[in-house]
């Protein structure tokens, strides 16, 4: 997919950048949530498509799966990478992933939103870089992505 | 979503144990990909759900999108939980994501398919645990995952 910027723009415009990351992804850890909330297939959906529409993302498909006997997976793929769920309501647990490429997206705010939505009493997410590009190869290079920042609240 | 035990049982099982958890996240940057498949939607669904069998997990759904000019992104739902792709050829580059529960799917097995059919020279992964139980709480504790590994190669 693509990002709302080029790469080789980006470092022209910025001497000082030495390198850009292509997706930002959230990883978020829900704990303390509301279980009827989680095992609700039609509410778990329309919150992660509002999520997605809360960080400035454009949905283009969605697909959620309700498990037996209880448990939500689901994704929304966005232009902008895509947020996946997985709940275990009988522990009060959602995994929450929010990857988002380009500049006019903001996974964190979707974080606030569902954490917001699931009534979550615990929560923390790491913020992960992925794609990282230098300046000097102007191609992605071959080592892991960064943690940006990680915060438990 | 269920896993394929009980932590409780786990817990009673193994006395020595003070926490498990509910499922692992693979991370994976492949670099130096051949761009023609990484543009190529049926190639890239195809390796994407083979990689979900050959890790020994259940396929549930998929949703793929090709992006103008060029890019795919992916997600394949399984039983235990998801794997996920998004990919620029023009920087023969993919960001992987695979998060499997249970005990029965290895997602280490799914990134070396998945390398070896992107033709990627340079790939790194980092895996980690997602919804960490402690024998104490029996709930998922409110801290963030944990990284078990990272490795380039």
């Amino acid at each position: 997919l693509t990002t709302d910027y080029s790469p080789l723009e980006v470092f022209n415009e910025n001497e000082n950048l030495d390198e850009i990351h292509l997706g930002r992804h959230v990883l978020a850890e829900f704990f303390e949530c509301d279980p009827n909330t989680l095992n609700n297939i039609d509410k778990v959906e329309k919150y992660m498509m509002e999520a997605a529409l809360e960080c400035g993302a454009t949905i283009v498909q969605k697909c959620f799966h309700m498990f037996s006997p209880y448990g939500v997976s689901g994704v929304v793929i966005i232009s902008e990478s895509h947020l996946a769920i997985h709940t275990w309501p009988e522990l009060g647990y959602a995994a929450v992933d929010l990857f988002t490429c380009g500049s006019k997206c903001d996974p964190k705010v979707a974080y606030e939103f569902l954490k917001d939505k699931f009534h979550s009493k615990n929560a923390s997410f790491t913020e992960l870089k992925r794609g990282i590009i230098t300046r000097n190869s102007m191609k992605v290079v071959e080592k892991p992505f960064e943690v940006m920042e990680q915060i438990a609240n």
